[in-house]
């Protein structure tokens, strides 16, 4: 069954490839073959395992729903690096799969060093990868393939980004359904809002893609710094948006507007993003001449990291200390729970906080009674021990990753905001790294590919998929 | 009640202060009188507060003991910063309460940039505050005042290094005293086997302390570079050994010698020593010319970073990346619980790593039984729960301390290895401040010296007294 459901992935995968092959053929690029080749491999792969596979047992378990995302998300990017490569733009097929991984786990992160020398359809292949990652390709399978969406709660479980996803509607399909338009209709609207403001179309559907999937791949060296303001404001507005969890937007549609504004999460996480922009703000205030210019590249940057997007209009690399510092602690958190976005997510952090708390309350009044409550739920010690153990399988895994990049020869910096910067579906680090990651060697790129899916699965599958037990069986 | 114990604390910093006027009075040096004056302020300060406050209720809770402890170091602190300004040896009095914090915290950071300016007398002070500061000196206090012993459980529980001390034998007093012994018992030892190495006493008695308060202070500028191998090995060895759990000593004093193996902490502890040593020999090996060289650097940097001491025979700031590395993630996880090291401690690290193990097996196998045991006990979802908590107080402690520090105009690199090195009571940091602290300014040394106290009293102590709702009746 995990295969077939896999093979079913592979075919939707041909299905996506045909859009950028009609960009490059709109463009009439050599790039097209290499994007038709791939699509009719993803198709003829992803027909045999659908045709041939003949599942004993159509039950789909939470062990399996792992397993499914994280081979589905690598098989996906180790198909998709293939345009790169056979198209002849890219010449090493590990930073084709890096790139890949990326683009797939909405990161960023390129080790391209020129970008005028790839063609539009292979660029908007890159991009492309955003969108389809952001929202989860396995929630697209499943609004699609309707045969699999009944038992199909494991696999949500694995893939939905964040604690507090919850059941919008009662049938797992139809909950797919309604985020994937919410999903597609901010797309619209912000792409159409930066044509509006005379972005080129390409560049606007690049960028919106970008945004969309909380990604950060641009098709220029400055990222967004060479745009206007006007432009800089929209991306920055609609990166905060796509922040916050999807079910927000739909009560809004909902018109439970009360329930809508009653989300803790989404006022703590205006409120950093509102405090880390002051004081960025005022610590870089002597770059600039202008308030606007500050501001905007304040707000910018603040909402580029704290959604883990990671666009750019400024190289915050050089900023002073105190900013750099903010924003590297901010990778960490990333956004809501239910977004596009990586990290740790606001409403883990904002649970942890409250649990320390209440330890803290504890030990003055021990015989007080201690009842933390999370959007308007009581939360008990077992989800409070949850969220604990995802913090600690998150700190081991993020300082593996630190480990293992410090074999490379960069420095201490620039792999510790690497590790910071992948696990959490950044993209640029400090130091070299926040033009691009080419300096570092192969195997590093392959761990760092890892990490990136890792982070944006939120661990557990990927870290079940490579565990012996998971295939053993009872 | 809360400030006669304070009273009892001054008054024997007083008596302990004689000691190193001692060792003044001996090499005739005009110090003397700066510690004398100063044994005679705490003495009058403290024979003030023990005489003067007669308190309505004899009873130490929790909230009591943690803020005794809080306060006690804090003014112990405080009071032995004068001997350093009032001999004109330090001009600035924030730089002698820094080094007076680093010293009874046992961390080891210092702004001295020429300790040969340094009088005999002042040098050994600085040195007995890591002796003093190493076992707890309320535990000190306990072993001596008989009167607050029995009803000092809670004081007991907020100053005892980690989890699981544990009841050695029933009575508080005799608990502390028999710890006490075979502290001073190990010091004499090590002391004693310097001296046989050739090691000048002086220097033996100051590098003694170090080691035993796993502090790190010491009175040459290469730290422990410049003597003996000889030296170097009994130095790494005994900083190894002080930094597991005293229970395990007490067990084999009491010739339990089964029960003493069966420490799973132990074995964690000095499994993550070799491991480290090894992977640090081989990635240093092109730096050194023979094994004895490497193994004995690789082992002492080890040893050191691990039990939080901060002693070193090579610039390990310097070494390659992969060594920083992996020191910089063992600065975090400490020693054993139990022994006078700071940091995690190698018990919580094991607790969180078997929950969050459990956690990956339920997702696995949801309805299979997961009973997770530590040190012969099963643990609860509480005992996890607590950890966890310790765990993201800790790290925001951290973050705190390193975004204060970025307002600083040292560098990132700098910044967090100097919050990650004062938090968990190590001493030195990578860049400027492998060699010292002095380049940050007054209101950063202030901040460290909190840091460095808060890790030490592991954080409850000095958060608690720090909340407004400690201070206000129920």
């Amino acid at each position: 069954m995990v295969w077939k459901i896999i093979g079913f992935i592979v075919l939707a995968e041909a299905g996506l490839l045909l859009l950028p092959a009609l960009v490059a053929a709109i463009y009439r690029e050599s790039s097209v073959w290499s994007l038709i080749i791939t699509a009719a491999v993803c198709a003829a792969f992803g027909g045999l395992l659908v045709l041939l596979i003949k599942p004993k047992s159509r039950t789909v378990y939470a062990r399996e729903g792992f397993v499914i995302c994280a081979m589905g998300w690598l098989v996906m990017s180790a198909l998709g690096a293939l345009p790169f490569v056979i198209s002849g733009e890219m010449t090493s097929y590990i930073d084709a799969f890096f790139e890949t991984c990326s683009g797939f786990s909405t990161t960023g992160a390129s080790v391209i060093t020129d970008l005028s020398a790839f063609s539009h359809g292979i660029l908007f292949w890159r991009s492309f990868t955003h969108f389809i990652g952001g929202m989860g390709v396995l929630i697209f399978i499943l609004a699609i393939i309707p045969n699999v969406a009944d038992r199909s709660i494991h696999i949500m479980r694995a893939e939905a980004p964040g604690p507090v996803v919850g059941k919008l509607v009662p049938r797992m399909k139809d909950t797919a359904r309604i985020l994937y338009l919410i999903y597609i209709g901010m797309t619209v609207l912000e792409c159409v809002m930066l044509i509006c403001g005379g972005m080129p179309v390409f560049d606007s559907m690049i960028y919106t893609f970008g945004t969309a999937g909380t990604g950060g791949f641009g098709i220029k060296a400055d990222s967004v710094a060479s745009y206007s303001p006007y432009v800089q404001w929209v991306i920055a507005v609609f990166m905060t948006m796509f922040g916050i969890n999807f079910n927000i937007y739909y009560l809004i549609l909902a018109r439970k507007i009360k329930a809508a504004l009653s989300s803790a999460e989404m006022y703590v996480y205006l409120g950093i993003i509102t405090a880390v922009t002051v004081t960025v703000a005022v610590n870089i205030s002597s770059l600039y001449t202008n308030t606007g210019d500050i501001v905007r590249n304040a707000f910018f940057q603040t909402a580029s990291v704290m959604t883990t997007t990671g666009y750019s209009t400024a190289d915050f690399s050089l900023w002073p200390e105190l900013s750099r510092g903010l924003l590297f602690v901010l990778m960490f958190i990333g956004a809501c729970a239910g977004s596009t976005a990586g990290g740790i997510k606001v409403a883990r952090v904002v649970i942890l906080a409250k649990s320390a708390g209440r330890e803290l309350r504890r030990l003055i009044h021990p015989r007080a009674v201690n009842r933390v409550k999370f959007e308007g739920k009581r939360m008990n010690d077992q989800a409070a021990a949850g969220v604990g153990n995802y913090l600690v399988l998150y700190i081991g895994c993020y300082l593996l990753v630190f480990i293992i990049l410090c074999f490379d020869k960069l420095s201490f910096e620039e792999n510790i905001t690497a590790a910071a910067s992948c696990f959490n579906n950044i993209g640029p680090a400090y130091g070299r790294l926040f033009a691009g990651y080419a300096d570092y060697s192969g195997f590093s790129k392959i761990i760092l590919s890892l990490a990136m899916l890792a982070g944006r699965l939120e661990i557990y599958p990927l870290l079940l998929t490579f565990m012996p037990s998971t295939w053993l069986r009872k």
